[in-house]
């Protein structure tokens, strides 16, 4: 396309996309700074958004002078304000500064990393930026992508892959499970010329687990729920024991468990080292999904969060949730690369070359469900080498030390209760007088457009999670919410 | 993550970020410059990037002000580089300022829209733009998402979603498939507890078809790869025809279809339309993968390549691949929601709000695999708005009539065949002197950098594929290209 004037009118040249593109900077840094200041839950009705654009598409091109004036008029008031620091829901989900930088320069280079060949620096960095991860996190080396000496012929037999989401690495780490278990049998000719095979997981464990099993064939009702504690919520290693021993007693292969560090619901922690013993003795592949708190573990003093990762078959984090690192960005290793390659490699003629036949590179596309990718390892590179290690280490700290202060308000509050762990940096709580009143004061609070937060269920109680962490979220704004809690909570 | 100097050193606050963000556009403008001049496929052995850089990350932060001279010498060279004019290799994965400046906004933002309430203008920008597309491909009515007044709650039954890539696609739909051909048990107790299924493709479709079946756990043997045409390439109806009705008499369902527009390898055109009355007897599911071609439908004289939409299933069609459109973003629309949202939905409780209850709203996770999702249709909609369908139609129509001069120097040169029809933009050729001059001029051409070719094996013979459609690619870059094929092909 001619980025100059041409038959079809003017297009946007380089010196043009140059100067929106530094408005656009100027726009980002503005609407950053006063996000803070904007009703945090979009406060518009259904349709509402589309209804401010024109139903069709335009059949002559326009300028993009006033695409800032369109994006404040038209697309920021449908905007949730994820990067609000009153974001206390769901999961931090924050970005930084040389994390854009990074998906700027991704997007620039518009390089497409299917297989080493098509970008070896895009598979490069990214195998690279999983040992830096790894070395970050304290993960055992059964995880490490290429050697020491960074040859890239590895004799390393695990390895890493950046994923889109814990939901992509919770069902590729499940079909390798379902391939170990079944000899390739289940991709070859299918699920039906398989004895029954069991997963299980935590009842408090991500959804994404459940329609891992359903996706692939095995069934939604062939995933076991194991009851958990009810002080720790965390899995229950005995119950856990006493399902996989009845299931293979009655013929059926207990073949995956999916372990959690940082459960949706209340971010309990599983007793992955406990978990794996069971697991070992039925030849089950054992997954640690630590999509939320598992960045914690770059902290020498919350490495715990992750213990029991070296008896894993797979782990993930995900920089994307806890870690200034744009979405998407999940981590997922493997110690046995060639299960999971198994699972997801095919190889056509069209994509045949040379470097992938000497065995002396990856080609990531064997490593997950779609065959693109972006060169999503620029920006954690961008943000592992801004910030460094040490830099990391006291922005989580530092979310954390507000998370107890807020835990602690809560705890001397005669309203309300913390009703579970909250060693890190989510927080439930629930009202005295109820689950009717506790889901009154999100509600209230939610629609006030002050703060944002979710809830979830357990022990028959509706409990509103406290998810700490936005990269501008500091004490005041939790003392804000506090102070929020109290004005819709009280009397 | 105080943006200021704190006590981890100074970090990166708004003004310096606006300040290395106006670098990196003048960096990403003089890289796409001087793309042309680079070897096209990066001349580096494995490991060789990766040696380049630190091998374990930094304990301390540094600034990054050196970024653009890092991304030079250690970036640059392992980059194969997709946006070079002499790109002709695999499909174009073209890129525009428009779409850059889409993908700096939504990493700007930093906003999720996993379900509707997570950011309304990320959905319903969305479900828009899949509108736009659907008439600017001329796509039926049965795929459109909203109203058409725009009101969010829409009386369509069909709808669209942006996947990451087409092979998602082609999973979704084959596991909506699979529901909707199993009433659901599949999803709930497992392919074991179904009859066989048994899906269909051209056996020159992607292999993306192979790689869905097996995860899904029907086995990559119960997909039949159907003969096609000697002369067209197109999958042959009658044989289509003869192995559905073998396996129904057999006790096996026929469950699903999948055509191409555009396979890889040779760029052929399955006659869908014909297609869908096979289809339709077995009521199998038919999904029609437009990835490579159906953009071509935005000209009216194109529209042809996707006659016998209007009896699929499902559709999709790459943005990413041909219009200008960052990767990723698959365009993928199904003809009835319910059937992919049984497939891929679930309600887990923390994730349970009112918009969802009402039924008003979209909830795109559970379009797709993953939960959390970008804000994609922002690079869309600046797209379709700065360049208009005409502005588009241009574009493509001068890669397909550059494609097609080339088609006739091919034709007109005693050293090539021309071994495939060549409609659009892709050309498929070969020497005269058989497939060992053909690779080795192939591997000349890659060699030598001046171009990046790639290739295919069909008719017993290697081939190499032509594939135009860069962004910046013009009639004398296609003019060097054949020189080449002439200076290492001739005599």
């Amino acid at each position: 396309m001619h980025h100059e004037s041409d038959r079809t009118g003017p297009h946007l040249g380089p010196a043009e996309f140059e100067r929106l593109g530094a408005e656009a900077l100027r726009w980002i840094t503005n609407y950053l700074d006063r996000a803070e200041t904007l009703p945090v839950a979009a406060q518009v009705e259904p349709g509402d958004i589309r209804r401010s654009f024109p139903a069709t598409p335009p059949e002559t091109g326009t300028s993009l002078d006033d695409l800032f004036e369109v994006m404040d008029e038209k697309v920021v008031p449908g905007l949730t304000h994820w990067q609000s620091p009153n974001w206390f829901a769901y999961f931090p989900c924050n970005h930084s500064f040389p994390s854009i930088l990074g998906e700027m320069l991704a997007a620039g280079l518009g390089t497409q990393g299917m297989i080493w060949a098509t970008s070896p620096a895009c598979t490069e960095l990214e195998s690279l930026m999983m040992d830096w991860a790894l070395d970050a996190f304290g993960l055992p080396d059964r995880f490490r992508t290429g050697a020491r000496d960074g040859d890239g012929s590895s004799d390393c037999i695990g390895g890493g892959v950046i994923q889109d989401t814990a939901s992509s690495a919770t069902f590729c780490a499940l079909l390798a499970a379902r391939e170990r278990a079944t000899d390739g049998v289940a991709g070859r000719d299918g699920v039906s010329a398989c004895p029954p095979l069991v997963a299980y997981t935590s009842e408090h464990a991500h959804s994404s687990v459940e329609k891992a099993c359903g996706m692939a064939g095995l069934g939604r009702a062939n995933l076991r729920l194991v009851p958990s504690d009810p002080e720790t919520l965390a899995m229950r290693p005995d119950e856990l024991e006493r399902l996989m021993d009845e299931d293979a007693a009655a013929g059926r292969i207990p073949f995956y468990v999916c372990t959690t560090c940082g459960t949706t619901s209340s971010g309990a922690i599983d007793d992955t080292a406990a978990i794996s013993e069971i697991t070992r003795k039925h030849g089950a592949w054992l997954h640690l999904d630590g999509a939320m708190f598992g960045v914690a573990a770059i902290c020498p003093e919350f490495r715990w969060v992750l213990a029991g990762a070296e008896h894993c078959d797979s782990v993930c984090v995900n920089p994307h949730k806890w870690l200034f690192t744009n979405f998407d960005c999940d981590l997922f290793w493997v110690a046995d690369r060639q299960a999971l390659t198994r699972a997801l490699g095919i190889m056509p003629e069209y994509l045949r070359n040379a470097p992938s036949e000497s065995g002396k590179v990856i080609d990531y596309r064997d490593w997950q469900v779609p065959l693109g990718r972006r060169f999503r390892a620029l920006k954690l590179w961008l943000v592992f080498r801004h910030y460094g290690l040490e830099g990391l280490r006291t922005a989580l700290r530092e979310h954390i030390a507000i998370a107890q202060e807020f835990a602690d308000m809560i705890d001397a509050d005669p309203d309300w209760i913390r009703c579970a762990p909250s060693p890190l940096s989510l927080i439930c709580i629930r009202h005295r007088d109820g689950d009717e009143r506790t889901q009154a004061v999100l509600e209230a609070i939610n629609a006030s457009g002050e703060a944002l937060l979710s809830h979830t269920k357990f022990d028959d109680h509706y409990v509103i999670r406290v998810s700490i962490g936005q990269t501008r979220t500091r004490l005041e704004h939790v003392h804000k919410l506090f102070e929020l809690l109290g004005m819709h909570g009280h009397g």
